[in-house]
């Protein structure tokens, strides 16, 4: 790492039963400006957390000694049903989602983050197949079911799972420039959807929730 | 996890400085099998693995007691330079790979296959800015620059990072059916591309190799 006094610091909010590619796909995207941001991982409590496809990875910090973050990312997965009820991650995202430079959240992690009322008053995506669960969670947010990823401010919500790898160059470019998202596209030889507009699976919408 | 018989295990192959996407795009894909595939991790040792990125999953088998695999998946990174030079890796590999139902490498994960000779003799292919740095692991491979990636008998081998989701879905093809892939494709909102062939990233071919 350098000791840029620009570099900024990331970090990952990870809970039980997470979706890997949620996390992974942004933390590949952002992982690689090495000198120029940091990336943390960030729980209830510090240790191993598993993921809902099995494999655990390591929470650094909890939410007590948690250093500043300049970005957020919330990932989400099946474990988002159980963190809608949890105060100690909606207390926590109450008091950084302020004081952040960038809030990022991928598929149901948008949930989370209405369900705190961080997204009243804003535009905001979320997954296709249980969109009806977003929604469902605040109706003070302007929910956009047709989008690859919503940009409202200081606040990125992404659709489901491989569209924060989408949502996740688009805040790199605004970051740090077109270039250098394009760079790391072409160097991880990922084919980047540029367009918010177009989701390719809003045919999708609500498929997989019941009547 | 379901008891059935024919359940299948994947081992994925950690070791330090692996790339994060190399290793988490393809098991969101496996994961989502999640009746018929169990997900294991294995490394030189138990417990945390720094990724290049940073972020640390935890290995829970060494190389000693890790069981019977059905699939193996090696990813690639900057760690794999060190790996090369690796007994224990090399040798688990020429151990486990003879008796796998599917091998599978993601970006320069192949150039450790070809230095355990596990590839010679066959087809392979590995990431597109880096590419001389894999045919000279073993000139009894037969590399194939353009492919997105390269099935030969039991193993397949990706293009770099991002294409080891395309493959994983040709493998889960292979061994579901072509409407399990595609279902996990759109459920994970992610754009298959199906072809091996049709490889976006050929034109950069040893782009960052040095003079």
């Amino acid at each position: 790492m350098t000791s840029d006094k620009k570099s900024l610091t990331l970090g990952a909010i990870l809970y039980d039963s997470f979706e890997l590619l949620d996390l992974y796909g942004p933390l590949e995207m952002f992982g690689n400006l090495k000198s120029e941001l940091k990336l943390i991982t960030v729980a209830e409590n510090v240790g191993p957390v598993p993921s809902f496809q099995g494999p655990q990875t390591m929470a650094e910090f909890d939410y007590q000694n948690c250093p500043q973050l300049d970005l957020i990312l919330l990932p989400g997965g099946f474990g988002t049903i159980q963190e809608l009820d949890n105060q100690a991650i909606l207390s926590f995202l109450k008091e950084r989602v302020p004081s952040a430079q960038v809030t990022m959240s991928v598929c149901s992690g948008s949930w989370i983050l209405a369900k705190a009322g961080l997204l009243d008053g804003r535009r905001a995506t979320s997954n296709k197949v249980y969109f009806k669960m977003a929604t469902q969670q605040s109706d003070q947010v302007d929910w956009v079911s047709e989008a690859r990823w919503v940009e409202d401010g200081p606040v990125f919500t992404s659709s489901g799972v491989s569209a924060g790898i989408d949502m996740s160059l688009a805040v790199i470019a605004s970051l740090y420039g077109e270039k250098k998202a394009m760079d790391i596209a072409n160097y991880t030889e990922y084919v980047w959807n540029k367009n918010p507009a177009e989701d390719p699976f809003n045919k999708y919408l609500n498929m997989l929730v019941p009547e």
